[in-house]
């Protein structure tokens, strides 16, 4: 039985390859898609099934790109129309050799979703695994916001019933396979346990074990972000994604040639590091280092005017562009050549950061001229305490609350870590704020150095993310 | 948290990496162990425990290999001396960031078998994954033959009390992760499962349910194949097996040395499929097909000859060279440069083996002269049936049984699909046999072109591995 | 500077990528591109100008799929309509960077061949190298037999002026740079000197010691083998081939469904070795070995009826698809799943072909019911002599010439070595024949085993290519 | 034929590698050398002949590296007694198949230097190709330093003549092959062309044309650098290099043991870019960017302290480590996991360099507290001019002249580009300088920027190297 989990890395989505006698299917694809025939290539096994637990929000579909080339039939939830694929209701069967899987509906999360129950014929009827999409995952249960604030009460009374009554009844050792890991943004605070079970989460997801009032509550009021790409997602997935056919291939930018594309509107990303983009960048560039691309370049980039990239070396680029095209970034188009270092070899001017160390901000903590800016999201402040004097906007929503900052005072950012603080550092610098320090290590460096913070109170939120 | 499984494919060994707080432990390493480096690097954590869950038989531990460029300890169960290494007992704990491993000692398979229990702090108390060695696989209990006749009574017995004791007490939620997977030839019958969990064992692998008397009989009498190199491998990995730094170099053996090569005794093998073999071959040399290496070189190839590789286009012989290096082939040399088309394009001579399809069989399974050899497992060939007329020696213990065959007849060997009667073919022919005849497609192929198979009595025992 | 010559192995098609000062031009790309872009990329450089030295007839230009990502510009000779890009004349100059390249009108081979001269003007006004397409290779010259029987003298005639006027007036230091290697079918027989001079080659090469009215006549009655696919790549390369964007991915056939796609027409190229294939096919298979495709699939391919591949371990198909793609066969659409055993574990029945060791002929070299067929070149045979009673039909024009060999015999086919013996043999089977054999080590193999070969007559004509 | 380069990057070290008719030789191997065996591997060859130009300084040797896993022997000039490998003298014949090599004494560079000249019989008697190793370059010619002063005049006259005498007298058409590239430091100003001939060097290279008095007072007055690794080269060179049988394996080190790991003596050696290395690094690190590594880690590294690493991503730092094994550095140990970003996140203070873009600098041109220094190699500063007020120290001699930079002064250092200055700022801080900007762009930015470089005088010495 082949059964191999496929992570993109950094955006946290998990999809799914089984298989037997031949025949395999994949469970929510990516658009990269590539990876899968490869499997199945190995295995020796014909691609024959494509579901899709749920419309995704926060990545493009690989369905339709699957099926062009095996020819495999793609299933989705039958309770919304899609453009494409064929909609499967509660208790349909599907085989693969001597595996079979058996579809539950378990709305909650989208009205559609579904969750998928294996099991293996030739061992047991009893189930083996299900394939939870996003109503359950690791220590936490799905979203019920997307749906739009009119809607959350009952979606989160949907996915209660679907969680209570579909899942949960399933035996203790059936393994749970979910949608999304640790550090996605489709779930407030998903574990980073590779695997889990109804027992396991039965036994400690504390979601699980509240109430219904309870957990609706908890539902309605839970403070989430949606990054502004989901809307782009979820159009594009209930429509169809267009087909890519294969990675782009990005053009050599020049440094003569990178002016001129800036005038006509190109966005310029720096995938480089906190120091690196501090130490000098291109003005007008904005600061997503390489690892916090999938995170968020959906509240920053549009879809229409070519997206630049800027590295120092230029190294593993194939690897960032995947980043790009999976959130449906197609206007990905090019990298400097030569590297940021071209730049300044043409004698064009740099733009610093200012950077500093928990002692520097410490030295300054009551100066009257400094603003201390805290980007990192609200549950991570609450609950890790804050900055004495700080002031909070969450980094994905700096650009709409320009306004509340004072444009007179030196604005020193900081996240947890220093990256979050640097992409909210380059969002000022590009719209004008001049003195910009981004403190380095942020809140975690700050108490490494023994500095403390002001904790006010506790909450049931959790902290979702590493510290970047 | 980090958790991986590495399998050593084909052997179907598994080894886990697990991790968190930038603290990483290895699970059963295999000795090319670059792997588990490149896993820690790239979650930047260090790897700071090494795991022996027993004294593996059936390949040559890495533990050494992994502990030298990165400083871990070794640990094993300490109920036996190893010459490397530290002993560890019942509730010793070792911990990694937020996670913590508990030793529970699970003897039956070898003396000082160990099985870890783990725990994420950070989540909960309880346990949510247990690595059983070789005590508990999927659908399958470990081996209680290898220490011998006269302990296997003993030892079936100690694993009934591990197994009931120390493992089938866990929550049914706990993941199970075995040190082998299907098509191992340390279990008589694994099951394809990748993952699998204490409920999903407790209900449904037959051996669990067993009674306590029942058990111990069915262990006793289990008919299991011990490949001759299991004694080699004991003897290395209890005193610790020798370094190699890096896999080894293959020479270039030109078509002009090999025949001097095979003067002083070096062991040919052509890793080729049976008709490629069969076309053309050179006199002398076994036929171990390339993904049949890891489960069939250690029945016939000694550990002194140098050994030198035939294949047509000498692809990806890095793989193969891994194989050897994962049981202990330090000899092996070369590879016969150009491929076997160089051998005919000196000349020389090429033998051939005879092939038959299955109507070929058919039309003479009468004729006296046609001696059928079935060299299939014991346990298939009882529980799928046998060719009316066909004689068995399995293909392992061929070489020991040689004076059983008649030497004026033409030998048709099958197995169930014709890898390993190709195999065994080449055994007869490199012992002097004239007209040997492979059957294609085995006893597979037989029944699919509609011919009877003979089924005489139903077993408990199982069938293990795919069919080659 | 940048310097690069890219061949694409078998073919032995050379390209070439020139640059300096952030700009590069690629001469004669291929239709897998992927490779400049990747150069360029790690050089810094911008691909801005493609170049075709002449209407390529052995592969399928890769200058529009370059010319798509890279927005470069293709130039090409003037003498004749492209459907596609910009015709240039003698002694038009394009710069990147310091260096310049100054076409030359070299008609001979085409109408529109140019020649390209690189100077370095920051080094000399002194050309520095020549890119001479397919007038001038390492101990050959272009064919001249291309554009038909009637224009052959004239072609001929142009030929001799464009080198002996326009390249062998440079200077005798100037390094010269082919569009094709050893063992390609765009010349006689050319040299496996990776690079090569004017000095040299006029010391050397014998078609350049020639007069006039000598080098015609020789170049009028030179025999040389036309592949019947060099007429589609013609008309591709005139009218602008097809873009395919990236290779394309080939489906995985089960043994099932092979049967129903020959009777649909699918052409089963069977890529192993001559004893793989002798030793079991699936009967109406051709086969092509591996190393071979590029030189032979353009015989027996045609460009409609979809191409399914069969290997044994379905080892680097990736790269076999680029053979196919270079030539144009975008009809390449699957593999056998499993390898050629998924077949006879079927049960199929297994098409055997014989094979003899030079031994079996000798033995049976009067034996009046014996056809020996030998399938070289023309050029070969005459050059090395033939096996006593062999008849001569070109392996490539078999199919042409099958009522003249007897269906009542045992055809004995043999080449030089043994892998277009097993082509041939594979064509017999195709269409009938019953009792066919091959000889392994072909004639190579034949005098290895001190067996005479008869010369009649030595010839100006070389011997081309490796033996296969 | 086989003839291959194998280019060592940045290094700019060639290597070669030839062969025919199964055997073949490499010339001048470097000592990660795996890449020689796969080659040959490809080519169904065997290595039978290793050959050593010269006693090289600038590299260790791969020779014995390479003799081990091929058993080829080891031929170098017998002028000078080696550790280890055979002399071989003028006019000494060594075949592979067809291929011929010829001993050409050539002494000059060294005084066991010697040139190969190749034929290939089965073309013609006439050279093909001449190996050059360091008596002549492209454009250049050996240097004849580095035997020491007292006897420059001497091996500058044999220079001459091997030149003359033994090089310039064959053919026009012969290609040269010298064992470095552009950028080498083992030549003043080496070209950029990949491949020449004795024709175009004669025509074209200028110390070529020098009469022999004028070529000899040039050669004892060029201003030439040694790094200080040279004189261990020519150590290990000549009793031969330890064996390393693989590339080392990089510990990942924490920032926690990063510290302590300094203050016992490590190395620290920040690969970023000039403005990575600005924005924040570890006190006390120095910075030589990824592609400088090979050219200057010679001046500032011991071959004792163990070396560590610090990257941001920590990208493809296997190919970096291939820079320290090639110059012997088998002291590189770690590297810092979590990139320096681990650093920042634990509390630490980052020091930071300042940037200036050339607009600061040209208003502060005439501040007296601002102290020009320009660290780029002497012939650089003639040739193309310098900034006005600027004083002048070899990055390479930086740390023997510390006393002649003011310590209450700003520093601001500058080089052609800005790497360099960031690697003579990194130097400063490490000694303690509290003041120091590094110039971005350099030069090159400040023309770029329309400032003026003054220029003095103009020299035959030309100017080596790209700008960094």
């Amino acid at each position: 039985m082949l059964f191999e989990k496929i992570k993109s890395d950094i955006l946290a989505h998990n999809s799914y390859i089984i298989g037997a006698g031949g025949e395999a299917a994949v469970i929510d694809p990516r658009r990269d898609c590539q990876v899968y025939t490869n499997i199945a290539e190995a295995w020796n096994m014909k691609i024959t099934g494509i579901f899709e637990t749920h419309k995704n929000e926060d990545y493009v579909s690989g369905s339709r790109e699957l099926a062009r080339p095996t020819g495999a039939e793609i299933l989705h939830g039958r309770r919304e129309e899609f453009g494409f694929g064929t909609g499967v209701g509660e208790g349909e069967m599907f085989g693969l050799g001597s595996i079979e899987l058996e579809v539950l509906e378990t709305p909650g999360h989208t009205q559609e979703s579904i969750s998928l129950l294996l099991r293996d014929r030739s061992v047991s009827d009893d189930p083996l695994m299900v394939f939870t999409g996003d109503a359950l995952f690791a220590g936490e249960v799905g979203r019920t916001d997307l749906a739009g604030e009119d809607q959350r009460r009952e979606m989160s009374e949907m996915l209660y019933a679907s969680l209570h009554e579909k899942i949960l009844t399933l035996d203790d050792g059936v393994i749970v396979c979910p949608a999304h890991g640790a550090g996605s943004v489709c779930g407030g605070n998903i574990g980073d346990r590779e695997y889990t079970t109804i027992g396991f989460e039965a036994a400690t997801n504390r979601l699980l074990s509240l109430e219904k009032e309870e957990f609706v509550e908890y539902k309605v009021n839970e403070r989430l972000y949606e990054p502004p790409y989901f809307a782009k997602m979820r159009e594009l997935n209930k429509s169809g994604p267009p087909l890519i056919y294969n990675l782009p291939h990005l053009r050599a930018v020049s440094a003569r040639d990178i002016r001129s594309l800036v005038d006509q509107g190109a966005q310029i990303v720096d995938i480089r590091s906190p120091t690196s983009f501090a130490g000098g960048h291109i003005p007008g560039s904005i600061n997503i280092w390489r690892t916090g691309l999938p995170l968020f370049m959906g509240y920053f980039l549009n879809y229409e005017d070519p997206i630049v990239l800027v590295d120092d070396f230029n190294l593993d680029l194939d690897h960032v562009v995947r980043h790009f095209v999976r959130l449906g970034y197609d206007n990905i188009t090019g990298y400097l050549a030569g590297g940021f270092p071209a730049w300044f070899k043409q004698g064009e001017r740099s733009e610093r950061t200012g950077v500093w160390s928990p002692g520097d901000l410490a030295e300054n903590l009551d100066d009257p001229s400094v603003y201390i800016l805290d980007v990192r999201n609200i549950n991570h402040r609450d609950e890790k305490g804050y900055i004495r004097g700080s002031h909070h906007i969450y980094v994905g929503h700096l650009e709409e609350h320009l306004d509340e900052i004072p444009r007179d005072k030196q604005i020193v950012v900081h996240c947890d870590a220093g990256f979050k603080g640097s992409l909210a550092a380059s969002i000022l610098q590009k719209h004008g704020f001049r003195h910009v320090t981004n403190l380095l290590g942020g809140t975690l460096g700050w108490e490494a150095a023994n500095y403390p913070l002001i904790r006010e109170r506790a909450t049931l939120a959790a902290v979702p993310g590493g510290a970047t």
